[in-house]
């Protein structure tokens, strides 16, 4: 709208290199879907032969799910002042469905696009906000249950197949069976299995049509296991630029989407800045900005504050609301003997409005009228779990319970309106109750896609709950939860700055795909397989490039043997060259192979078959030599 | 024996402050056994008093279970080159079993003994080894199998209980109720049940009659789970007295035995001074030292030049040994085709062996005389798995399980002999195949303790195997195993330095302990509910000191919140000054109190019955309100 001069800001807010450089060993690919605006985005690595006393054959290159958007490729021209393209737009136009509003509906947007003093800070290249038709639904849950495969749905198939078709073509498909607990996940996704999932509940894909910058990607048990992580300033600290450069930093690393968590000044211009520039759903809290309009005093909040709040971040495209329906008035007495008590801020406020005017959650006696909101931009409802443990103390209470089962009772209310809904999860879990969060979610929520952070398996280690929830974290996305909430190292003792993010995200990284292996997943293994290839092999270069974190890996090998040759030496630094068991293993080889075991398929054989295969042929072996 | 002069090592042998400094918030303490000179050490940890807003009780000490050593006593004298104190000698003594030998029986021994090139290296205040008097058996468990309750057992008993009964009277002890796959873990651990666990096979106290420094320990599924660190130097690195502090830094983060893996010059000496100041079982692999006798070709091994390396390491006093005995020459080629081969450097050492003589692994054949060798000085088996997977596609298969067939075999030959014996186990193995080890093992090996390296649930996370394998290692723990193996950041990349040492055990001391917590062992819960109470109550320092890692915590918090009035302040910097969701928890407190809700008795009541009352009681409140 108002085009006002270049400020500081604009002229500043320019990401650092680290965040923007090209991952090691990786090119920048894009799929071509069905039409030629459908281009998906994935990153291949690329693997260098084997050395010829390996065998000397070449190794494909490896396919891999890509979070980091237009940043991490080359041709793409960065301008955050800009944002990105909106490659979505034509798409939500094409479908006629909605209209450009003359100017923001919300009041609040409106004071501040009028407040000359916010110019400093304010995203220039603002578009005006759309929103459905009067009488119509822009979800794509409404789309999808009408049997409309939308373009969004084409680019989530073509994205989670991850170009599996080449793997199994060359016969490198083969991995352990998994064990999914009931998931029912295909082998090859299409566009249609895709529209099925949303279409029934069990998958969500949030999509504001105010954020057409993002790429399309689904959250559900059937799909890859995905993450999330939080940013976003506190009184105390980060600004604009800082926020920006954390999202891209976050996404480089391989976060799926990010929630913006601002509560100091300048969250609205914050939250756009950030939209604008995130390839990336965005999802909020938005009681944490409704409180700041009300200076943090809880019993003053009201749904009409609330409302315009969510009407204006609607409007700035975000793409999922955390909102804390389902904490109640009777059940705030159930948390008063708990060891943590509630530790959800969103609980908590709710909790103190609840008790100050002795009223049911305005959240919970208007949640029709905000699913009337939701499905005008296709905003998803992450239910949040104000209640959830604080502690291993408090897991799996009553508190807790009861508040999942009104989640339940308000999915199948949103599921009315056709609004995409998941439901947040804990927190504190000890290993041995954490199946149950799983089940007791599935059934109360009708398979709604489940959201948890961590779990934490024990309290005993702040500064590493990166670690204790990355456990509960990997088991719960084997039992079904559809994405993961990233818990960093400052959590429960501060803010975490760039280092504590990537930290943050390579734990859940972690957890996330050894869920994926342990459901079976098709194709989950192929880098895991890759990757061990190449260090059987020392192809050094391969194995730092098909990690999670290549720069790192790399950094670590160098502590010990930094010279360039040891890259391509034979040997590494645990046995040093005098003695080396790879060596030995490949004695092994070359001996069976001698005895005329053939080498050529062990790959392509599954893991049972290979087995015996191992010991009729071992044992041939044995009585040839 | 020979009192050559101090060596310029001898007088520079120090430890540095960092590894000798008290751990903050906590004291030494020792709590008396049924003899004066049976003095068990134990860490308590302070805690200060509630707030006056929160209730402002008292808060009692937590006791933790303490590997560190004399080094955390601020009453102890170091003296590396003294070693410490002998104080299981008069226990050793009383028995009169043993007797003690006029020289080294090992002929590698004496000739490093000789060598006056060694003076500078070699630890001055050796004692005479001391050896079973023929005939005589001195495990252990040929002691509990007569009914023999030793001081080694009753120290363990009082150790494992971590003076729980303090806790209990308390009513503190309130927990959720474990899941412990079939384990038999008592309320209360008695020296009695020691012995009986250590009589049938279920757990063993490694602690070699030459190895009287060793504050006995014991290690089986019944009991608290362990963690073992490895160290060691290697053709490429570190020097002796660099090790020694090494494994003082190791046992001062949790490590419950140590390795040392040491692979290069002067291996005899460096163990001498390790075992020497290690309060520590000490576990070694001999076979890697005699491949250096043999300058490295696996091919010139004996049975005679392994058998003198066992005395030799025997008479230092070793107190575990890895024996990859159940490498079988008809199992090798069932490794062919595996994607990583045989990545254990004893299993590929025995099956070059194997491979060049077309024999039987001479550790299987003269299996029984190791036995001989084993309970002559009371040093235990770990049976070594040299064929376990080095990679996700190569879990649970054909040559895995065949060995661990043998493994078993194996057991009831060393159980006839009374040695103590416990298995090794994976490796590299994706969620949904752990269980399956930890039931095969149990039932092949007759409840023998597992010892299992990690296992890693992913490989595609180089730089962070400590994550990928602490959720493996965690629900292998929960499942059975007794001691988790460490894997630092750099496995796979580079040898570990200090700080890899640090995050490697804090992972495996959270492993670990999620994993006492999932069994529901007993106690296991209360350093969780008071640092979750602390942390409600912003007692920041009390958070700090009960966390695993108290300076990590402090220096964390610190990071964003430096002024030390903010260790009091009544917020975080996650939320800021302006709102804290604490803060409301507390007004749900004070409203619920007010309407006759009873706060003293909450964390006595078990969690079931807790919930039931907060219910009915909530409703109560509800409508009083």
């Amino acid at each position: 709208m108002n085009a006002n001069p270049a400020t500081l800001l604009q002229q500043t807010a320019q990401l650092s290199e680290s965040v923007t450089r090209p991952i090691p060993g990786s090119r920048k690919i894009y799929v071509p879907g069905s039409r030629p605006d459908l281009r998906v985005p994935m990153r291949e690595i690329a693997q260098t032969r084997t050395p010829t006393v390996f065998g000397g054959e070449d190794n494909p290159p490896v396919t891999v799910y890509d979070t980091s958007g237009p940043y991490t490729d080359p041709e793409a021209r960065i301008d955050l002042a800009a944002g990105l393209p909106p490659l979505r737009a034509r798409w939500i136009d094409e479908r006629g469905d909605t209209v450009e509003l003359p100017a923001l509906t919300s009041e609040f947007g409106r004071a501040r696009e009028q407040d000359p003093k916010l110019d400093a800070v304010r995203f220039p290249n603002r578009r005006l906000p759309r929103r459905a038709r009067p009488g119509a639904n822009v979800t794509q849950m409404h789309y999808a249950r009408r049997g409309i495969i939308t373009p969004e749905m084409e680019f989530v198939a073509i994205r989670e197949n991850q170009r599996l078709e080449i793997v199994r073509d060359a016969g490198l498909l083969s991995q352990h069976a998994g064990e999914s607990f009931g998931a029912s996940i295909p082998k090859v996704i299409t566009p249609e299995f895709v529209r099925d999932e949303i279409a029934r509940g069990r998958a969500i894909l949030p999509c504001n049509i105010n954020h057409p910058e993002s790429e399309p990607m689904i959250i559900g048990r059937n799909f890859l296991t995905k993450i999330n992580a939080n940013i976003g300033n506190s009184a105390v600290s980060s600004g604009i630029a800082e926020e920006v450069e954390k999202l891209v930093w976050a996404i480089r690393w391989g976060a799926d989407t990010v929630m913006d968590l601002s509560t100091g000044r300048h969250i609205h211009e914050t939250r756009e800045w950030i939209i604008r520039n995130s390839p990336v759903p965005i999802g909020t809290v938005p009681i944490y900005q409704a409180l700041e309009k009300v200076d943090g005093r809880a019993e003053e909040l009201s749904w009409e504050i609330f409302r315009d709040t969510l009407v204006e971040q609607a409007e700035q495209g975000v793409d999922y609301f955390t909102i804390h329906a389902g904490v109640l008035l009777r059940y705030i007495p159930l948390t008063a003997r708990r060891v943590t008590g509630i530790v959800s801020r969103g609980g908590s406020i709710m909790a103190k409005w609840c008790l100050a005017h002795h009223r049911e959650n305005f959240l919970y006696t208007h949640f029709e009228e905000i699913c009337e909101i939701m499905k005008a931009y296709d905003v998803a409802f992450s239910l949040g779990d104000g209640l959830r443990p604080g502690s291993i103390a408090d897991a799996n209470d009553a508190a807790q319970f009861a508040e999942l089962e009104t989640l339940g009772e308000l999915t199948k209310i949103a599921w009315k309106h056709d609004v995409q809904v998941m439901i947040e999860g804990p927190g504190h879990v000890p290993m041995q109750l954490i199946r149950e969060n799983v089940d007791r979610q599935l059934r109360e929520c009708g398979e709604a896609p489940f959201y948890t952070l961590g779990p934490l398996t024990t309290d005993i280690a702040p500064g590493y709950d990166h670690i204790t929830s990355a456990i509960g974290a990997a088991m719960i996305g084997w039992f079904g939860t559809a994405m993961l909430c990233y818990v960093t190292p400052k959590e429960h003792l501060g803010l975490p700055n760039r280092q504590d993010v990537r930290d943050g995200i390579m734990a859940y990284k972690i957890a996330a795909h050894a869920a994926d292996l342990a459901k079976g997943h098709p194709g989950a293994q192929v880098r895991d397989n890759a990757l061990s290839k190449a260090r059987f092999e020392f192809r050094w270069e391969d194995q730092f490039h098909l990690g999670l974190d290549p720069e790192k890996a790399r950094e670590f090998h160098d502590e010990t043997l930094p010279k360039e040759a040891h890259k391509l030496a034979h040997f590494c630094s645990m046995c040093g060259p005098h003695f080396c068991s790879m060596k030995i293993t490949q004695d092994v080889r070359d001996y069976a192979a001698a005895q005329g075991v053939d080498e050529r398929t062990a790959l392509e054989l599954g893991m049972a078959e290979k087995s015996e295969q191992f010991r009729r042929q071992g044992g041939r072996v044995y009585q040839a030599g």
